[in-house]
């Protein structure tokens, strides 16, 4: 396993800002990405039937297969804004190429928060003047300008070969497959074409970010994006799809625990099952209960919770008498029934961070992990009021 | 339309009691219901993998289309129990059937509470001596007996031509299709065979349960029954059916509205779908959103998220533009994008009950209309320690 850097770090070539551009009152609120060279890149975007402006023009610019920068803000998502919407996410774009200096369709932009909000797009042009210049190289400056409801930057780098991958993202809330909800962009010295991009980020996605539920509710602005600049020259395909599946993984992780008012990250790993499609549906149901996380929160061993969550998936090839489930390594189910166990020491061991529900079906070869988080008082009060926050 | 009682009362020869047995601490926890004479009769089951062992009696029972009494326990669901819960479930029915001198294959039994916890048979058994000479003609005595997390009794009645139609029910937590997630028994002196009752308790069904959800939980112990003694003799199947559905709709809200924590009913009628099916999709997409539901809790118009819950269903035909939505009767989007409306207006009315959100998809002449609530504190202080209770 590439083991993850101390601190992240950039790949060569890759640098960022960030700044209060006046979208929000306080706190950064524009972020800039950027490379010194034009690079390969590859996105994966939101199936929401309403993706946002960003998304639209994202999707024609990507065919490409090219980027040199990316532009984000956060409090307006620019999502449900209609022909207006589309020419303030071509402005941001075109705003940020003037200050790199550079072709307008290499600048990929993004925009997060409250759906149905004109873009303040002026402020965004006003503010992009002179961040070219202060371009740096810390990817926690630019986690921090894309924030919404997260409460700490997210950003992780590792190795694979000579090259540097960098993983840098947020999430919070309406956090769902397909895609699973957030906006996460990687940067890599690495040689890799588009086409290959592409398919190992469509490879990384599948057992994270699509696997990946804070409240089943899909964003219409999700985006993982990944610039390839080849400064460190080829590396193994094979050992770079690792290094991505790995820090995907880790950035998943880390947006489930930020989940809006989560307290904590919650797993499931479902083996034995009739397939890996069936054992990712059995995965999710288990993540995405309501009951279930009520209980990770509560530390309260209410195990039956966990029967009627895999049994709720009424598609999947499932024999009671065969499953078997543990908490926190605990055995809880057995033969498809409530097992004895020691309620003193699950419950002390539920209070813990992460918490991994291990499901066993017993009636195949399929198996996935899914992360999702708790649910509480937290999640009732950022969303009670959101668009007025 | 068909009138419903002021005050809720029974069909001829149908009466009920319900009593504290020592399984909670305090509270009805025992009811029953029974007619004088064999009735005709049909049930739907929950579609959970893992039913609890009431369900998986009951299943056998109901073939026969025959019943005569119902027994409930709250508080335990005898779900997860094993061949004990099996042995426990036969002996419940046994014991009501003692009682009132009856045949054990005339008593559907029913359990709710938590799941894994081994049934306190005993506590039912000596409960049940001396039930029979309390039966009475008020539908709520039984109503108190089956409740759990209900904060009110649940039950109405409605006249279909000479006959009088009953229903008693519970909800509160655990509850989404399939089936929609509650004990329901309905009671009528209509004559009506078997395989009818079956017919019109699945359609009714259709409209009602099987689109109502507190939490997306699906309970292993869902039950709906349907009781018919012929009292009152034959009446008008069309007419039947409409009572029943009005009346099953009714308890479906009844049931929405007392969700766990819930502080009001949220209705959404999508019309203009594809097909029926895409729009009972799309509607359950928007009252099953916990960020829809956070924002009727919030009496926070924040439009975008009706959008995203509707771009969420991804299997649905869905054009941007041609989606117009209504939040309680004032149009908020407008060609798939927000439109503008009187905030402080919207806000007003949002902090009423129910609240509805009416969507039209502009592609077809599918419609549908799904039942919830909204989500709030109060859910998640009643499931983080609901075993422990």
């Amino acid at each position: 396993m590439t083991p993850f850097d101390d601190r992240p770090r950039f790949p060569r070539g890759f640098r960022c800002a960030s700044r209060n551009a006046g979208i929000k009152a306080s706190g950064k609120d524009l972020s800039l990405f950027a490379s010194d060279t034009p690079a390969a890149a590859a996105a994966l975007f939101t199936r929401n039937h309403f993706p946002g402006a960003p998304i639209q023009v994202g999707r024609d610019l990507i065919r490409a297969g090219r980027l040199q920068a990316v532009v984000v803000n956060s409090k307006v998502s620019n999502v449900a804004t209609g022909e207006e919407g589309i020419e303030h996410a071509r402005r941001m774009g075109r705003a940020a190429a003037s200050e790199l200096g550079i072709a307008p369709e290499l600048v990929l932009m993004s925009s997060t928060g409250v759906i149905g909000r004109r873009l303040p797009i002026e402020r965004i042009e006003a503010g992009l003047v002179g961040m070219g210049a202060e371009l740096g190289d810390d990817p926690m400056v630019g986690a921090e300008g894309i924030m919404t409801t997260d409460r700490v930057p997210k950003a992780f780098s590792l190795r694979v070969g000579d090259a540097v991958l960098t993983g840098v993202g947020k999430g919070a809330g309406m956090i769902a497959p397909n895609l699973a909800t957030m906006l996460v962009y990687f940067f890599t010295d690495a040689d890799l074409p588009a086409p290959e991009l592409h398919a190992v980020l469509g490879e990384a996605a599948r057992d994270s970010f699509q696997l990946l539920s804070v409240d089943t509710d899909t964003s219409t602005s999700d985006t993982v994006a990944i610039l390839a600049n080849g400064r460190a020259g080829p590396v193994d395909p094979a050992e770079f799809l690792a290094g991505l599946r790995t820090l995907s993984i880790r950035m998943a992780e880390a947006i489930a625990r930020d989940g809006e008012g989560a307290t904590k990250l919650l797993r499931a790993r479902v083996s034995g099952a009739a397939s890996d499609d069936e054992a990712r549906q059995v995965a999710r149901a288990i993540v995405e209960s309501p009951l279930i996380k009520t209980m990770v929160y509560g530390a309260d061993p209410n195990v039956g919770r966990i029967l009627m969550a895999v049994g709720k998936c009424f598609g999947c090839h499932i024999v009671p008498a065969r499953v078997t489930a543990r908490l926190q390594g605990i055995e809880v189910v057995r033969g498809g029934a409530a097992a004895p166990f020691d309620d003193t020491r699950v419950r002390a061991l539920l209070a813990g961070d992460p918490v991994d529900i291990d499901v066993q079906l017993g009636v195949g070869q399929g198996s996935a992990r899914a992360f999702g988080c708790d649910l509480t008082e937290g999640y009732i009060h950022e969303n009670a009021a959101y668009a007025s926050s």
